[in-house]
């Protein structure tokens, strides 16, 4: 018979302990002036040219001249498709478009360890082509499956050895989570939090930081990138309202995260909600050659809609001194104009809750995600009727300055995307607000946020940008 | 602002009700001897008679000229194509398949009410045309949505308001589940449980009946037909080893389903293990023209494998006077031989651990979803080499006649399999077994499985099978 030892009972400690970082600023290894230095300092010495080159200049990239598909000559990395879409959703019923299709799973990690007590996060200063401002805060390891597998031939990812060995209980948080599903099909990525056994090699372009700093760090423009932020957002709650110096909305987040704390609905109503969301919409994708796609141009140096409107392909040529590689060309997909993701957010008796939607997006792997309340680019509505208007974005954009918590543009993934700059908003609104919503739409806890969080396929990419900003909102 | 009573907490009372209800045998409506006189005498009462015809002979369904796909007139019901699959898993690592895909998510639901205190439920005497045996215990309701939107110009479907009414407050579980990945292509049924307000129309077909009684009747063969099964076993736990006169193995069940047992792995590493399983296993899967199907012979009454081997394509002739439409004919899928699907089970401290897979199956949505420890058909295996022989098989052949909690034959769904049956079987083993297990498989206890099974696409139908029973036992 085994040893009574052999069961166990889950972590109660985990939430202290990241309570704890998330009240560290001034203790921390490092200052926030120090980090915001050493950043700006790797920034200068990232050499990173970026240069937009027309199609043909790609190099090992090439469109199929059966389907018009952009890929890579080794089949790895993604793939420029086109995707059929017929839903009963929506006022637009059926169209075509480029997406973006990456069937690999990769790893986004973040490497953790207890500094004097407190726990610290390994985060990258990290150079992507795609980014508005060069470097941005990044998880210890950021690598698709072609990245760690060495499809391009460049030097091994420093520290992937801590994900892909780490043993069960080393493991703080992990997984898979989808990302922009307009632009992405069924795209996910392993989302880590780690806490490192024996030592970390250290290395210039990586720092400790207490999650007190990454979240004071998250307020500012263009800075923790992505990657970053959705790995964040995974990290199991209880510390929400934990601040150096906690703010007047302290307790109302602190109550939100308390999984003891009344919500409007219960959470297994909540996903009741969800289930018929996603029973009651019809979504058909299919992947089609990129050549079948209407209304979409080619040109020597783009891909565009005849509107000019959504987004555009484009190809960049990029030299670098600090990759696994020294330079390379690759396709970006450049969203037109700046996004607006915001989410509203009001108390219930003292207990903070947030408005999501429960939105279609073609590339999501089952049907709806969560979403924040707003999540659209206003200038692709103007000129459109009323019909088309996403609810609450006037809302959003009569706010008054009293109700702002959280307004910070925040840019989405640079290896990818080419200057894709949302600004993600957090609004308060007047209690009464949460009387009712539409039938796509629900107010939450950040507890009940951060139990579907635990799980794939429920809270898409920019809410959980927006969870990883409430959370560390004071 | 609003009123205090606006935030709720989560409902305590249902696992006490459950288990009172599962406790409840003598004192039911009826008597469970009632029960069975009364599903023969509806078995009797319900003329279905089926007869296999060749495919020339089908009404409104045929084979379209371009891709050989078989499909309905309407474009509703379901589809027979191709699949296409390439996987890194298991020693075969790319074929292709018949497959039955039916993207319209079904209602499985089944209502229940209070009668003199006790929750009972309201489960229907229903012929499928597949059934080895006429009528078997059905859910209130199943639907698909063709059923309910009329396509096929029957009656409507009784009891569906309930469902498709509810109220938030009346629902005990609503959850998307999958069913069989190697016939369907990512077919998903929603599982629920509704309580019903107002009153409930009498109707012969339907009768009330005790969580107790329905886990007596599931070790009757082939009686609970499947949608019951998997209804069943989403409805929130915490009345493991309730039952009316508890036997030797209620307490080990009891605590394997008190969420403050100890457990063998976290809920967190059972998380982290099954998100490394579906990182690791690159499966692709494509929809193909029937006709693209390689090795697959289609005559005047089949579409077979050349080897005769894993299941037949048949169609079928059925006139019945109990469904909505008098007559009809229809294709179904037959599979070879009678399936062994066995749980391993063993105490550790005397908590109840079930040794599960995480499986690939090329119809999953999301490439595995936790499988019993067995799940095959040993006749496919026969002649092969010791790389393809399942795990744990010969454990299952060969254990002692005292090792065995439960062996009943079940069958699949009738809708749309013809004969399909299984053995379902719980076999205890010595606690040494827990001391490892292959990277593929994990020990869990039914807290554990209940609380994935609140979320789609973890718990496979076999394994959902089994959960029902294993809560049953005593």
């Amino acid at each position: 018979m085994p040893a009574g030892n052999l069961l166990r009972q889950p972590d109660t400690t985990l939430p202290h302990r990241l309570a704890r970082s998330a009240s560290t600023e001034r203790d921390a290894l490092h200052s926030t002036e120090e980090l915001l230095s050493w950043l700006a300092e790797r920034g200068a010495a990232q050499l990173h040219d970026v240069r937009r080159i027309p199609f043909a200049e790609l190099h090992k990239w090439r469109f199929d001249d059966a389907t018009g598909d952009l890929g890579h000559d080794s089949g790895k990395f993604f793939r420029v498709q086109g995707l059929r879409v017929q839903t009963d959703h929506g006022p637009v019923r059926s169209w075509t478009q480029p997406i973006i299709n990456q069937p690999e799973i990769g790893i986004l990690g973040v490497l953790a360890r207890e500094i004097d007590g407190v726990l610290h996060f390994l985060m990258q200063a990290k150079t992507e082509p795609g980014n508005v401002n060069g470097v941005q805060l990044s998880p210890t390891v950021q690598a698709t499956r072609s990245n760690y597998t060495r499809v391009h031939e460049g030097g091994a990812v420093p520290h992937l050895a801590h994900f892909r060995d780490a043993s069960e209980r080393q493991v703080l948080s992990d997984v898979l989570q989808s990302e922009q599903g307009s632009w992405f099909f069924r795209k996910r990525n392993r989302n880590m939090v780690v806490e490192a056994s024996g030592p970390v090699e250290e290395h210039e372009d990586f720092r400790w930081m207490t999650l007190g700093q990454l979240h004071r760090l998250l307020a500012v423009d263009n800075l923790v990138n992505m990657d970053s932020r959705t790995v964040l957002s995974c990290v199991p709650g209880g510390f929400e309202g934990a601040a150096e110096e906690p703010g007047e909305l302290a307790a109302a987040l602190a109550r939100s995260g308390d999984p003891r704390s009344g919500t409007l609905h219960t959470t297994a109503e909540i996903r009741s909600w969800i289930t018929a969301r996603q029973s009651e919409h019809l979504v058909r994708t299919d992947l089609i050659p990129l050549h079948g796609v209407r209304r979409w141009r080619r040109t020597a140096d783009e891909i565009r809609h005849e509107l000019g409107a959504f987004f555009t392909v484009l190809a960049v040529d990029v030299r670098s001194n600090s990759r696994e590689v020294g330079g390379w060309t690759q396709p970006l997909l450049r969203p037109h104009g700046t996004g607006v993701v915001a989410l509203l957010v009001t108390r219930v008796d003292g207990v903070l809750h947030a408005l999501v939607n429960a939105r279609v997006e073609p590339g999501y792997l089952d049907v709806v995600e969560l979403a924040p309340t707003v999540q659209c680019t206003p200038e692709n509505y103007e000129g459109l009727g009323v019909d088309y208007r996403p609810p609450f974005l006037d809302e959003v954009l009569r706010r008054d300055p009293g109700q702002v918590l959280f307004d910070t543009e925040l840019s989405e993934e640079g290896g990818r995307f080419y200057q894709a700059r949302n600004r993600y908003q957090i609004i308060e609104v007047a209690p009464e607000a949460a009387d009712g919503a539409p039938p796509d739409f629900r107010w939450l806890t950040l507890h009940q946020l951060t139990e579907l969080l635990k799980h794939s396929h429920y809270v898409n990419v920019q809410a959980r940008s927006l969870v990883a900003c409430l959370r560390g909102l004071r």
